[in-house]
């Protein structure tokens, strides 16, 4: 939505959109836990410029706690299985309120164990990945999280809806440095992307969606299903897909992605009984912290530094979503025109202030 | 290396591989351990049809044995650092060697903690990573490998060799059939495939191979470095071997891709100090057993059930693998002409018999 989000002229700081979001919770009855962690989870995604997760969210997260299918008051409940091992019960609660306490738990194990492993289930929508592999990082460790979700992707060779968009993130610790942080959707495109182009009439580039036959199209409007990451070689992108499947909906007993109810259905009432992924790794596990951090400076360095192809540019993962922070911080995060008219109406019906007006 | 080998008239039974690469090896001197750990990596890459990886890589690892790059009888020594981690020093000797040891001690560590990580330090090239995430599925366990590996691949915009292949490996089990098998490089496209490519004339598919300017080429023959898997979405791949860099490379405290030496290199001496990481996980840490088997049954039976796009098909990974094994169990092993001439020299100067005359 980046692009699109751009050009509109509206804009809202931070501290605005934090304080509006709390405030539109709040007036839904939403508890303080699920309150905090959804808010959280939609300002990284509008901070670091991901704005497909990020603030829009707010308008859908609001009709799926009052239609009932994601729980208001959740009593989440945390079960350690093994030393390094445990499970998360979300009581179909936020699904950022899952992974968030998901990390924490598997932090607390690895801070023991030297490796954590926490499984959601009943879970909901968490909004992006990167958020809670970033809870990890900010706290030292090394952080992995997985998520299945509604069906959108098709195989390799495929024809119809298989997969979600099932991201991998990851985010590592890298001394007096914004940590190294990888987010991506193991699709060829991000739908959202799709949307922009049709909106700017540009064809699509090649082998990334499909008709609904399953055949590649770079026709943004004939697009039902989008194709695994890898074009001739889209085995690779499906079957990452697949070890996203395994760990979040296999492992934890839950909701295979076709199984899922759709997102933005009408059912808003039924929980989607969601699973999720979450990792935590010490740095420190099997070598020195010193070595561990000269290593990852090493590596950075040496990724910023390499030959840079003729009007192209070489970043770290992470590098661009920093840039956007800080410009963010001080600019405020571009509203795109239905988020803009989502938030008009929320603020009329709970009377809450705009986050542009403050 | 498929296509390639597949035109070669020569085919060796795997038990005469087997017993021809175990006789060779004991005539260079190598211990038990690594010739039981080499041969049996070989015979997974040649078995399966992953022949880039199979028994055409006894000729190099015969001459790192004897240049003493790789130790010949290597004292591996593994320590448990916390309960679910552990670090395998592999004592300079053969990769298969170090990455099955690892991925046992992973799988032990797992029976007590839910999940068990090995970092493997002071180890070499390991062959095909699939061999060892399947150790962990043979023995009910969901397995997983990374390694990183000399600079080849070049960056999201880049324009040197940067990361290596960087293969992402995982296995699982599902009860009453072959386990789920996943194998893929971090690259748009495998080297060999280039070069199959190339003696076939062939254009290359789209961004996935460049010149030594970084720039994309559909011309085999001006391949200076491969793409990362994603084309336009590079970032992708890019990132993904950077995920496989950091366990393998950063978390052992071993070489940056670009720091070790070529494996084809003229130094046959010098250890290369690789890294390598091991993951495996028990499937009923958090789930009833029964719960886990009946959700991987359900998934691959949807998966192979899906609609299929004209003039393709879709497969589960392994699917393919799984096939070409069952086929060469009979058929036996087709033998590039590389490799069967490198035999034959092995044959004459260990006085071993060749594995088709057998």
């Amino acid at each position: 939505m980046s692009g699109l989000s751009e050009r509109s002229a509206k804009r809202a700081g931070i501290v605005q959109l934090d304080r509006f979001i709390r405030t539109v919770l709040d007036a839904v009855g939403v508890d303080a836990a699920s309150r905090d962690a959804a808010t959280r989870a939609m300002l990284h995604g509008s901070r670091l410029g991901v704005d497909s997760h990020g603030v829009r969210l707010l308008d859908h997260y609001v009709s799926v706690f009052e239609g009932g299918r994601v729980n208001k008051a959740p009593r989440p409940t945390f079960r350690r299985t093994f030393a390094g091992v445990g499970r998360l019960d979300a009581d179909n609660g936020h699904g950022a309120l899952g992974a968030y306490l998901g990390m924490q738990h598997a932090i607390a194990l690895a801070e023991e164990a030297g490796i954590g492993a926490v499984s959601v289930c009943n879970s909901s929508h968490f909004g992006p990945a990167g958020a809670f592999a970033l809870e990890a990082a900010e706290k030292g460790y090394i952080g992995i999280t997985f998520c299945n979700s509604d069906s959108f992707v098709r195989l390799h060779g495929g024809a119809e809806r298989f997969h979600g968009t099932n991201p991998i993130a990851m985010a590592v610790p890298i001394s007096q440095q914004d940590p190294w942080l990888f987010d991506m959707a193991t699709s060829a495109i991000p739908y959202n992307r799709v949307k922009l182009y049709q909106s700017l009439g540009k064809p699509l580039p090649e082998a990334t969606a499909s008709d609904g036959y399953g055949r590649d199209t770079s026709d943004a409007s004939l697009v039902e299903m989008l194709a695994p990451l890898g074009g001739e070689f889209g085995f690779k992108g499906a079957g990452l897909a697949g070890m996203v499947e395994i760990f979040s909906a296999v492992l934890s007993g839950m909701k295979l992605s076709h199984e899922i109810l759709p997102m933005g259905g009408t059912d808003k009432h039924t929980p989607r009984q969601m699973g999720a992924f979450t990792l935590a790794i010490r740095p420190d596990a099997v070598v020195d912290r010193k070595i561990f951090d000269e290593g990852m400076r090493r590596y950075v360095e040496a990724l910023r530094n390499s030959a840079v192809r003729e009007g192209a540019e070489v970043m770290a993962p992470g590098d661009r979503e920093w840039t956007v922070a800080r410009e963010r911080d001080v600019a405020g995060v571009p509203i795109d025109p239905d988020t803009q008219a989502a938030f008009e109406r929320l603020a009329q019906r709970h009377a809450v202030e705009l986050p542009w007006n403050a």
